[in-house]
């Protein structure tokens, strides 16, 4: 993926060929919003899904993955709702989210099982049908090529921003929208997102092609460590640009995909709740990429290290001592670590360097942190945030 | 242990046969205050330790190691610092460790090797040894054998509570003192405690009760998942009181010490940084008590459980999803969940509880949650503490 920075994303999407959306305010929220969005293609689209690894899993987490070991043709539409996360919540959550996919495939004449389902809320609370389905025919009534903005801000929880990403193969769209604001840790989090791209791509290259983008992008952010009873990252294939997607082109559109998912992604992070700051983690000169990755996520995960960039205090040795607990076997006097292109610490001890501007850098919005094992030629990157007063006021007030 | 509870540990120490403590203000912290402890038995006491198992290990901790492989008889005195952790400082570190242990040989007149060392502080800086020199003379004319009060106030960092337990094996005393307030998590912490006896007790059976005592106490706490360079907890024992520990009276030592143990680790939980809640998380129905252990430290780590009781919020499914995510094989179906006597969840699904009653348990002070995995026999109780705006106060700020 080392030219994943010569791929132009988009933030906006206008239209892609043969989707629309529609969206409506269902009263799955406590306040008036839009909760519910629905995603529909105008023929059949080959789909691919990735889910949480989580051994709790949401209901339509299970109803998709069921859907999709069936089968990765003929699916017409996905639907999304915020509000309720129908998680732990038995054979009537099972029940519900089969029951919300039929009342899709009936208002667009279509078979329910041609219908996936995403959702995202409180977890433990049964979904209100009562309302959903009135808000899943307003949602269809007003499906529009151009409805993206409105289905990017339906799907938000605690999300201060929507997060669209757009780019081109060959022609062809490949556009998302996400949600993710906190619980985010690799291996996915609540973190809901939705491709689509008007290339026409078979099942197994959209398979291959996701799991590559996910493997860069999505399980390479961490806010809190946490991972999600509902993660889903979903992409549908509808061939309307003609485009065909072939073994040779794969990598190309796996670029493509690449770069949509990581600008996601990284929109997460940057909005990641009650984040100030985003912090880029290079790991270098590690013995392999997952003992990178281990040390990576570590570091990000550290309480004492993200109050600290929070606190604009250069406490690098926050970063050293998570590091060492990461269960890598590391050589602590090999160690070496810059903040931006500050080196600190040297052969595992610290430099004579300006603490002020230490100091200064660790307070930055954007912040890039390189910690060098000395071990290696491996490399990993990890995306996150700090850990702000604002993050406990909005997780220890969130459903009162 | 089912027997710990009968236990009787009392909170102050008097005096301990043999052992004297002196107490200083040597400069090493930013404002006036005592920041150096010196233990001193009269007569040569064995020993036994247990170390932080983070590869970034602090100079004091790699001298104890290699000393106590050495040797685990002749000691006779102990210097705690706080102010600076004597790590990530190299070879100077290293030095420093050793001349400050070779220091209180000569104030003692006791051969260097008779001494061991502990720090406590900021990482990566040098102990200032000219303050350090005239504040371990300063502590060794003011030993004293009711010198612990002041002991145990001169090693803490942000603690905002001494820590002192004593219990009675046989008319001998155990007792201890430990510092620790952040970065407290399983297999030890930023985390200092020493503990001494006035009983004989030969030094495999010594290290044996150690052993058996930490994985029951100092391991079983989480405050935020950070594991300190500097983690060490030391026992010391001089015979003045003429009890000798047998194979036989091992498990009842065992039992005595252990409790000064959990005394000390639950003191350490109580007093943790911003913490203003004490939770019990009991695991039961585990296959395996390793499993048990490992879902409740993913609970107790986990930033939106730890918020959600911050603010009061019974937000259960947070607990189920972190249980998800350990990487143990449970089924979801068979989760049962209760907040003290109430029952949330059975089978995997919430009950028709009482929200209100759910949500001010949630709040209390001391909160016992029980998550039964309905898969086995086994169990761990792991002690933690939630997640506040002045845990991120204090380590936003901890330098600065």
């Amino acid at each position: 993926m080392t030219h994943l920075k010569y791929a132009r994303v988009m933030r906006t999407i206008t239209r892609v060929p043969g989707f629309s959306a529609g969206s409506a305010d269902a009263g799955l929220r406590r306040q008036p919003a839009l909760d519910v969005a629905l995603i529909v293609s105008d023929r059949p689209c080959t789909a691919a899904g990735v889910f949480t690894t989580n051994r709790v899993r949401a209901a339509p987490v299970l109803l998709d993955e069921a859907r999709l070991r069936d089968t990765v043709e003929g699916y017409r539409a996905v639907l999304i709702n915020a509000g309720c996360a129908n998680a732990c919540t038995g054979e009537q959550g099972m029940r519900n989210a089969a029951e919300s996919a039929a009342w899709v495939g009936k208002a667009l004449g279509c078979a329910p099982e041609s219908v996936l389902v995403m959702s995202t809320g409180v977890i433990g609370t049964q979904l209100p049908m009562d309302r959903l389905q009135p808000g899943i025919s307003a949602a269809a009534r007003v499906l529009d090529p151009e409805g993206w903005h409105d289905a990017s801000r339906a799907i938000l929880t605690t999300d201060t921003q929507p997060k669209r990403a757009r780019a081109l193969h060959e022609g062809a769209v490949i556009a998302g929208i996400a949600k993710g604001a906190g619980m985010i840790a690799p291996n996915m989090a609540t973190m809901l997102a939705l491709v689509v791209t008007s290339a026409a791509v078979p099942p197994p290259l959209l398979d291959q092609a996701l799991r590559e983008a996910v493997a860069h992008s999505f399980n390479r952010i961490v806010v809190d460590g946490d991972m999600s009873t509902n993660d889903t990252v979903l992409v549908l294939a509808n061939g309307a640009s003609r485009v065909q997607v072939t073994p040779e082109t794969l990598p190309a559109f796996t670029l493509k995909l690449t770069a949509v998912c990581v600008a996601l992604a990284q929109a997460v992070v940057r909005d990641a709740e009650g984040a100030t700051q985003f912090i880029t983690l290079e790991i270098t000169g590690a013995p392999d990429v997952a003992s990178a990755r281990q040390i990576g996520h570590t570091i990000a995960t550290s309480p004492l290290v993200k109050t600290a960039f929070y606190g604009g205090d250069a406490n690098w040795g926050r970063i050293l001592a998570a590091a060492g607990r990461a269960g890598i076997a590391l050589d602590p006097d090999r160690l070496a670590l810059w903040y931006d292109d500050l080196q600190l610490v040297a052969a595992g001890a610290p430099l004579d360097y300006d603490e002020a501007l230490a100091n200064r850098i660790a307070g930055q919005s954007e912040v890039t942190v390189r910690l060098d094992l000395g071990l290696g030629e491996a490399a990993a990157t990890i995306w996150t945030c700090d850990l702000s007063h604002d993050y406990v006021s909005i997780n220890g007030h969130y459903r009162t």
